[in-house]
């Protein structure tokens, strides 16, 4: 641990490191303040708030930002603690996630963006945690400013995530069957919204819990067909009704992903895209050799960075605030907590007996 | 158990129903054998061999074979057994695979088949354990007759399998590493040879054993880059020196299926067309998110049912057999039963400690 006095040191020592970096710690004139850790561990002990300073003058292909909101992600703990497969070099700020809107532009982007815009990062590792933040136009997405705050700033990694999982991988139509384990995470109640907007049926997969009967109709007011706990998902009835799944999504591996593959038809594809039982993911060899079912990975990082400028990323988001604007894809289930307390914000995003509560979204004034 | 008087009784009253069936139980005029089976159950048990009865005159579409050799494999077995996916109607005569020489011909084939040729069963169950038997061309396709028997009868279903998995899951250059266990199993020892002869490296994984260097030295005159046991896999040097696999192959499942996939190169494949541990394959949700591999099944049979004429087929058994003439693929070892011995070939051809030993190959005469 170190002391605030060396902690100042350090960042200003590391300013001029980071100044090329999308992580870079800012220099602002002005009132601004940032998380940040210096080295990987505990989010609790490791995140700590410095203050920040606005810079007076921007430079020609400079923007100003305003951050509006940030969400605390699992792979947002993942990388302070270190364990992320994307690895920050610390002191970095923390935070993947979020919407700012544009203070001040410098001379050369006023054609891109203008004061006012909204934006959120085009790459992983921005450093979302932060009042303000000074990037170059290619670091960020222009996104409509005509959406609620919660949903602009989460809207990319999760709901971007089951939009993939639905397109991506199985050719699907109105009427066919999806299945998902861990159906209450972001990413589930997305997959819930955008299947229901496609015509498409989801059978919901929770973990049986005391307030069973309220998730149920919380998710089934998204739009869930059918949501089953794991022990009344072998012996339900409601599933033999619907054709068949064709598609699985996985994010607790386990046994829970095994009887997600025993519900998959001949040649259905389950997609794994997290893993909160940190079990692996048991396939019984017959599923592969005589059903033909399918194995993938899905991870929203490694497809933004091979999609970064891509045409159908811009499709994907325009598709997502439509929906959102027409009502059909609410964020997540979540709590608006201030910048300051931000150590409320990280307790609550760790995952408590294996599950994860209402997503934490940072806002700032 | 029935009483051979019965037993014969059932063989008479359901050849007409057989008749129509590539499975059927042919009477032939003179003195033909067959086996076959009434029941499920353990081969050792439930196997005969019955009496048939050659026909004096073929129907104009029929064919008249005389079986030549067959193959014991596992999944005939298992069908005796009725643990394998394609279910028999018992009463039926076993044996998938086998090679037989055209004895005579019907009045409307004498195009397509010549007394003398060599032909194979065109689908699976056609009941190769017999001397004799009666089918129409539709049921046969014709292969080279200048082939040792040994190769002619095991070439379909076992190289056929490591051809169709070398070729249609990632695309190999020469150079590239493919990586196997289970590699001293006639499929294993078959992608040995096409790998080789494809100029592709292979990473061989056996169980260890008494008389490892010996079948290190065998897999290795065959063309294995490297044979590795299981528990020298993890350390080994020489895998380090070759390029990181893009293709996995297996046929074990549990731990040793999991080693393959930590082997595995980013956006590696790896196939699964057995199960001889029979513990399930526990994938790392990691491997699947973050390397991104892939998880696929094969099955012979489907393939060959998906293919049941398709110019894909003909061309994989034209190159086959040009590799086997070339000296490039040989038979898996083997031993040679005559077809009266079939109680100690299935003996033989039963796993003992999760093991199989060289490949039960009947031969008629």
């Amino acid at each position: 641990m170190m002391m605030l006095g060396r902690t100042r040191q350090v960042f200003l020592r590391t300013f001029r490191v980071y100044v090329a970096d999308s992580q870079r710690i800012s220099q602002f004139s002005g009132g601004g303040t940032s998380l940040i850790y210096e080295e990987y561990g505990d989010p609790l002990k490791v995140v700590k708030q410095i203050d920040t300073v606005i810079p007076q003058q921007l430079k020609d292909d400079q923007v100003l930002i305003r951050m509006l909101a940030a969400p605390v992600n699992p792979a947002d703990i993942n990388t302070i603690q270190g364990v992320y497969p994307v690895k920050t070099k610390p002191p970095c700020v923390p935070g993947n996630e979020g919407v700012g809107e544009i203070l001040d532009v410098g001379n050369k982007v006023r054609s891109e963006l203008q004061p006012g815009d909204y934006v959120i990062p085009r790459s992983t590792a921005f450093g979302t945690w932060r009042t303000h933040a000074l990037a170059t136009p290619s670091e960020l997405i222009k996104i409509p400013s005509d959406v609620d705050l919660a949903t602009a700033a989460t809207i990319a990694v999760n709901p971007g995530t089951a939009y993939r999982m639905l397109k991506d991988f199985v050719p699907l139509t109105s009427g066919d069957t999806v299945i998902q384990n861990g159906a209450n995470s972001a990413v589930g109640q997305a997959v819930i919204q955008i299947a229901a907007a496609l015509g498409l049926k989801t059978v919901n997969v929770v973990r049986d819990r005391p307030s069973i009967n309220e998730l149920k109709q919380f998710l089934t007011k998204l739009g869930a067909t059918v949501v089953l706990t794991e022990s009344e998902l072998r012996k339900s009835e409601e599933i033999k009704a619907l054709p068949p799944p064709s598609l699985a999504l996985n994010c607790v591996g386990g046994r829970s992903s095994t009887e997600l593959l025993r519900q998959l038809a001949p040649e259905g594809v389950m997609v794994t895209y997290g893993g909160m039982s940190r079990q692996p993911i048991a396939v019984p060899t017959g599923a592969l050799i005589f059903t033909d079912v399918k194995l993938f990975g899905f991870w929203m990082t490694r497809w933004n960075s091979n999609h970064l400028n891509h045409p159908e990323r811009h499709q994907m988001l325009d598709e997502l605030f439509q929906l959102a604007r027409n009502g059909e894809l609410k964020p997540p289930d979540h709590t608006l907590v201030p910048f300051s307390s931000f150590h409320i914000a990280l307790e609550n995003a760790m995952p408590s007996e294996g599950m994860l509560g209402k997503k934490q979204i940072l806002i700032f004034k």
